[in-house]
């Protein structure tokens, strides 16, 4: 922490600001520069709690040096973390493609597409059981019958499953079925589930807040991991701008950002991220070629009639030919890497 | 909802939709313009569900024309609605301002605040026991206990008393204690919470999500409402924007918006709106002069030592000038309201 | 400036720094913390010119420190700046009100409508002769002859008239006729207009640029200023954001920060800003409550065939309303600010 | 253009404005639905122009349905554009990348690095010799001598040379030098400008303005050729959003869904785009993945003594890794988009 003075500040609201600090058990240098004094505190952190010291006299403004994260750093770590799901490898050098429908509308449906993306290629089953819906008069999933309807592909398939919790007791249920839970965007600040899901001992993945800056995300992995929990996959899925040609606006350059400054691996949601069908494989391309470990991706049997965000949905020979690109992708970046 | 088809859009794909539409139960009107052929959807929506008519061959783009929210409008419901809080009425012609701390700390330092702010005339006392933070070393609040205090307060000075709810089990235990409840912007789509909180019978303020439209925010009002709950006040409380010089950027404009479409009181919040003390007089008289029927801010007998949200914070000193300047305000808008 | 050293900088990169520091004529000081070391920069920062310090071996971020512009600050000069324009003071605790048209369509009109807002009692006509449109196919502005009408139109009513001008070319031409001109949204950081205008010796209305932050916006004031031009009416009329409720956010934050950084006027455009006719009574009454010299704003005799912006438009009737509420409200500031 | 009523309107306010468009010269479509009435316009809008018809009696809204721009679309001209620029074809099929430094600071930096982006394999060269800075006291370019010395390393290197133009007078010197003038950001609505771009003869790159729209960005592009110039490249360059990790937000969407909406060619700029230089490699890749024509990318032969835009520059070195790696992607991408 920085704290830079007014042009106009007097030598007596210095030494008291250094005299407070000093009592607090830090310790300070000041720099006297032509036009603003700065103070930088020295020590623990922790011992000045949230004290907001720009309403003591004299000051203009207060500046954080250190990120108010720890666990998710690569100083902390700086090998990257490799998430093991019944034996597929997330992050590390490994595609993940995880996919299937926006929600789990029936067995019937959810088997069809399950082996339907397993025969493509995905790595992965995902599908709505809870789902957080906008308007009270939409579809808001089967709940934990649609959590068995999960499991049950699973059996069939041998895909492992990966679905949304949505409040504590959801997550209670989904532990008995899920390899992998999912926070929802809008539930990335929501805290007491974030420290529910950080006692558990399962595989998250997080996705960003619709509105959430790269350093509030990597807090909230920090909330799950100060738990306990280091099994956490980050996932961008768009965030809010002024532009309505796309649902949101993927940001492709979240991945190298967060690839520079945490060790969890990285994934896309192409379907959400863009909230349109023709945009979803040109992005998960990009997220491949931006660095990505994955993606994560809607398919439906039959969009026309899925129950929810049937517009962004592919249908199963869209996704075939998805992991078909992909792979080719995936598959031509380690040549293309390789170039220096 | 309204049908756009391409540009080169045959009369057969026209012609499918037509029939789709007609084997739902629903009729059609088709305008065939210039350019575009448009198909203008008749009958009761609900039969269409989340069809997403735009994967139909030929088809452009789909444009909804009714809003997706009832009870909360003004068309269901042409009269304002008043909420009853111990006797204070909020909405409707009456002032309400709403003070206190941002987080209950200690029974000394609330009570002392809940002094203060009755005796320069606040209507409702504001305390934060739950509180959600974005790292997870933050001060978390005193949870239950800090209720008792809030209720002890109350007893001592008669003013109604608010806090926030963050997840249902918060939820049982504070409507043992609370006059309102809050539901802070990070959960604003926590559907879940809307829904129960719809289930009690007690005021809810609905804070706006930082990055939610005004139409989000009422489908957030219309959960709470359709499960039966309809004492709800909307709360402004700052949208993430571009701009740094502010924490948020304060919509002011919602206020207008809101007075035209829904019948329910709106209410300010400069204190997280603007982030900064300074501004909370300014803007709570800007909230007063567009139409607002009060605020909602936070008070600390000493900001410097407030373990949240201290910056922002007014002293007792300033919360008196605050309430001063805006019940003159408020007085003399019926004076400048009066002006035709 | 400030620069922060990584975690694991060596000592070496930090003499690095220094002494690349002091060859400039620099001096450092450095603080060593638990985690970072921290380098302040001493002295004419000038000497530092753009150097990407964050390019150094070793260095984390660099964090600036003092603000970019100076001539704009109270710092600079605390007085507020009042300007005169023909007789009448914009600033220093005056109520300033330009209405007029969106675009001078033709003489009877103008004329019509600059004695209805005389009248009514404007304190300055503004009609719109050079228009940036969106789209070419939209009417571009009667450009000279549009001036020539305004200047008919004080002739007639004595309003100081005020209009945009879009490039040096119409600068030019407009300097003959006008008595403010006014920078459009778009043109803020148009730098070669903008040290142009501050060549000529004629106070300007600056507006924001629609996604322009504060800190930009000043910048774009200290650019007019620096060539010698001290007149400069600040003019916020709302940024862009993700709501689409109204055509932008007015931001009447704005309103204060500026008035505690700058010492220039500040108006509203509350037209622009919100692009709905209904909004622009109430967000005019919220300007001036949170501290605006004034307000600018759109008056049409005839807003359903005006050429341009007819729905933000007031209407005669409407203007005359507007005019009589914000009076009373701005009479009545003196005793709510007279409250402590 | 829809028109839709509000619930409660009548008959006679339908009436109104049926007749009201049929005097136009217009026809309309009237759908009852359960709740609102529609009225579709059907005939030329041109006879409409800018009549604010949300202003008549009984009117909800209006909702446009043919997009304001004809001359970009595909339904325009199907067949994608190519440019050639001095035998270099820029869209349809080939990689186009575009080099050099932020600003062209002497004759010997410039020709260093056009040198070595040549030898690199670069397509063009860029450098600026107008330059539009935030603060009027930073470095505002070489102007004339600037294109001289471009010039100059064109006959050396045998590059074409591409440079941003401000202003009309820029614009006309610029044309005696230049193979493709490039129009900035902050210029995108500077519809003089455009327009007069638009009376030249020359390739034009049409950067996306920092808050703009897609469609108001393909409006600009729509101004250029309703004067006559057709050849315009499409530069996504970032725009501004919430997040402060990265400068701007790179919108990589905005690739394919300009590939969808218009028939010009779309480069990237990663420069602008991310402000850093460690993401302008990752970011280059996820562009040409995402199925851009090309890139546009800062160098400099020393970035740490850059004059502007250091921290975002390419080493020599730097940029020869990148474009190893870009044709390895680009070459790659024709098996990966095989793929079905």
């Amino acid at each position: 922490m920085v704290i830079v003075m007014r042009p106009d500040a007097t030598q007596e609201q210095i030494n008291n600001i250094s005299e407070y600090l000093k009592k607090l058990g830090l310790d300070v240098h000041i720099s006297k520069g032509a036009e603003y004094t700065i103070i930088g505190i020295i020590g623990d952190k922790r011992l000045l709690g949230d004290t907001p010291l720009e309403l003591m006299p004299g000051v203009e403004k207060t500046i954080p040096i250190a990120e108010p994260y720890k666990l998710v750093t690569k100083t902390f770590k700086p090998e990257p973390t490799v998430i093991d799901v019944r034996g597929h490898k997330v992050g590390g050098g490994t595609l993940t493609v995880i996919a299937g429908p926006c929600a789990v509308e029936n067995k019937e449906q959810t088997i069809e597409t399950a082996i339907a993306v397993k025969n493509a290629g995905a790595h992965m089953l995902r599908g709505g059981a809870y789902k957080p819906r906008t308007s009270p008069y939409s579809f808001q999933g089967l709940e934990e019958e649609g959590l068995k309807i999960l499991a049950e592909a699973r059996e069939i398939t041998g895909l492992p499953i990966v679905s949304e919790v949505i409040s504590p007791s959801s997550l209670e249920t989904a532990l008995k079925y899920l390899d992998v839970v999912q926070i929802g965007a809008r539930n990335m600040q929501n805290f007491q589930l974030l420290r529910e899901v950080g006692q558990a001992r399962i595989p998250v993945i997080l996705k960003r807040g619709i509105s959430a800056t790269i350093e509030e995300w990597l807090n909230a992995a920090e909330y799950i991991m100060s738990e306990g929990n280091y099994q956490i996959i980050m996932c961008e899925r768009g965030i809010r701008t002024f532009e309505t040609a796309t649902r949101n606006t993927l940001d492709i350059s979240a991945v190298p950002v967060l690839k520079s400054k945490t060790h969890l691996p990285v994934i896309v949601d192409p379907s959400h991220g863009t909230g349109k069908r023709d945009l979803v494989i040109p992005m998960s391309l990009a997220a491949i070629a931006a660095g990505a470990d994955g993606i994560i991706v809607e398919v439906h049997r039959d969009p026309m009639h899925a129950l929810s965000d049937g517009p962004q949905s592919l249908s199963h020979d869209d996704f075939a030919v998805l992991m078909k690109k992909i792979t080719a992708l995936y598959n031509a970046m380690e040549h293309v890497n390789g170039q220096y």
